[in-house]
């Protein structure tokens, strides 16, 4: 295992110590729960909380997103496990200003678990805690189940459009409605090339043999829906797009924001590339993009692979993504 | 070889099509040279223009860095070589507004070549150039030869140094002082802990045995100084500061900018790790953070391994530092 680490059972310990130091101009750390990172601009207005919360390893995610205009705090699991129920409470109270709060998830087993039980010790102090558990990954169960469904890089989504329509001064239920739309418009997929290794472990999550690729891949390895020849970014690109388009039926004329991620290992060059066959087979179907975002957005360690994100937008939801945004792993300054 | 990419010989006409579209709020495409990017903010003050360059495959260098307060052109080359004589006097000739050009490139001697004879062919059009070679890093030669030296992370540095002094209006020759004294303030050193593969290539860059480390590498895959058993991130971070204190005496008290790279593959979490060791070292010699960036900031494709880069500060070089900025690989808002 070719990692820079110490302990590799206080890797997220360790990691934390670093990133609050690193970026205490935008966040800073709970005072009793070092597991909950907290947004500098949560307290400086009164809105409703935002609140996220996952594993660790999916850097800038989660703790990446809290920030100025998104998440106000974010509980911190262990590498690619829940936060604790606790954790997410803890994010839930301190920001928590009389509005109520959103929580705003990835639906995995643990998390949905955490935060219900923290959502019901919230009511306890009367605090009002509603959810959106996003479900963006279309390869994680057919369409029919979609409430089965992973959320993936769609988060980010869900997160840009929750913050920006709490910021605006919205009540909670407007802020849920909007963030439920958020990741009801927006699909996303992934494909995964190498695999990551968890420093606890020690081992490969998954094995991908040379010249394959397995599409459909979760972004903690979970498997994919078939493992292909490994062919082109053009050919690549339009599995990936008729896996989105199919599933979620887009019209000419539709505007969309396009959110290609790395997963770790992928250089960005190769994500710009990916980036121009789905422009072009936007533009052949006559979608436009309103705002698009390469980067390593939402990775899983090393691993090698790519996911791709479309939304589908309407007026309220690019205005959320207009807004200007200060965060560690987004930064948009207003127009 | 595992990578999302369509004909490995146009790898970098492809993923310039998508980052000017990603990005066409910050930079556009020359209009008669597809291989110079250039800053939208160029033409919008009278003032120094900066021009670098260099070879592909270090994303978000070289181009990322177009933009307000920081580059204004960048020429680009294939991955890891220099962009071509043409390419430089192209960004040279577009950003020139009659205060001459400050162009601050790396210590390669394929850049030396072309950025001379870009240099030479501006001298015709009577634009003046200036030029300020990185040399950051410590571990490709030593100090008496400190000339030979190789510049890697710490040019993002002297850019934004550069960027922000012509930004205030300064003239040609107070712009090149201020990227030297940048540059001169700053030392860097790389550890590699697996290769990465040009695709045009197929073939891993080098080979390091599992359980070992490369100190020193330098940032294409050149030679490092010596291989080592694979050591803690404490040990790591020891050894990489020691090589940069004994080279560029620092003194209780002095303020520093502490730059971590990862060069691809190494997560983030590491570098954040990595980051909260430095910190702890810093602190025992009583040498103050004034600014820190940890992220991808200048890779080499998926190469598994990572920079530390410091420079030392004084109150001009502090103020060119806070100065804000808004390019692809740095977004700074301003105080």
């Amino acid at each position: 295992m070719q990692r820079i680490i110490n302990d590799p059972s206080l890797v997220v310990e360790d990691m934390l110590k670093g990133f609050v130091m690193v970026h205490k101009d935008i966040i800073h750390v709970h005072l009793k729960n070092p597991r909950v990172i907290i947004s500098n601009a949560a307290k400086n207005q009164k809105k409703v909380g935002i609140v996220t919360g996952g594993g660790s390893g999916h850097k800038p995610a989660f703790i990446g997103y809290a920030g100025k205009n998104m998440v106000d705090a974010v509980a911190v699991g262990e590498i690619f496990s829940s936060p604790t129920a606790n954790s997410f409470y803890d994010a839930i109270v301190e920001v928590e200003q009389g509005m109520g709060v959103a929580c705003l998830y990835g639906n995995y087993a643990g998390d949905n678990m955490n935060v219900k039980m923290a959502s019901m010790m919230a009511k306890d102090d009367n605090i009002t805690v509603k959810t959106v558990v996003a479900n963006d990954d279309v390869a994680s169960a057919k369409k029919e189940d979609s409430e089965k469904r992973r959320g993936v890089a769609g988060e980010i989504l869900m997160w840009k459009v929750g913050g920006a329509k709490a910021a605006t001064g919205a009540s909670l239920d407007e802020v849920i409605d909007a963030a439920q739309k958020a990741i009801d418009n927006t699909r996303s997929v992934g494909v995964g090339l190498g695999p990551c290794t968890i420093p606890a472990n020690g081992k490969p999550n998954f094995s991908i043999k040379e010249g394959t690729m397995e599409f459909g891949i979760g972004h903690h390895g979970e498997p994919g829906i078939r493992i292909d020849k490994l062919a082109s970014a053009k050919e690549i690109a339009k599995e990936m797009y008729n896996l989105i388009i199919n599933d979620l039926p887009f019209q000419s004329e539709d505007e969309v924001v396009v959110l290609i991620s790395g997963l770790g290992a992928t250089p960005l060059m190769e994500q710009y590339i990916l980036f121009n066959e789905i422009e072009n087979l936007l533009n052949a179907d006559n979608i436009k993009i309103f705002k698009a975002y390469v980067g390593n957005y939402f990775t899983s360690l090393e691993m090698n692979g790519i996911t791709l994100t479309i939304m589908k937008l309407d007026d309220e939801l690019k205005e959320c993504i207009r807004m200007e945004v200060e965060s560690v792993g987004l930064i948009q300054i207003g127009e």
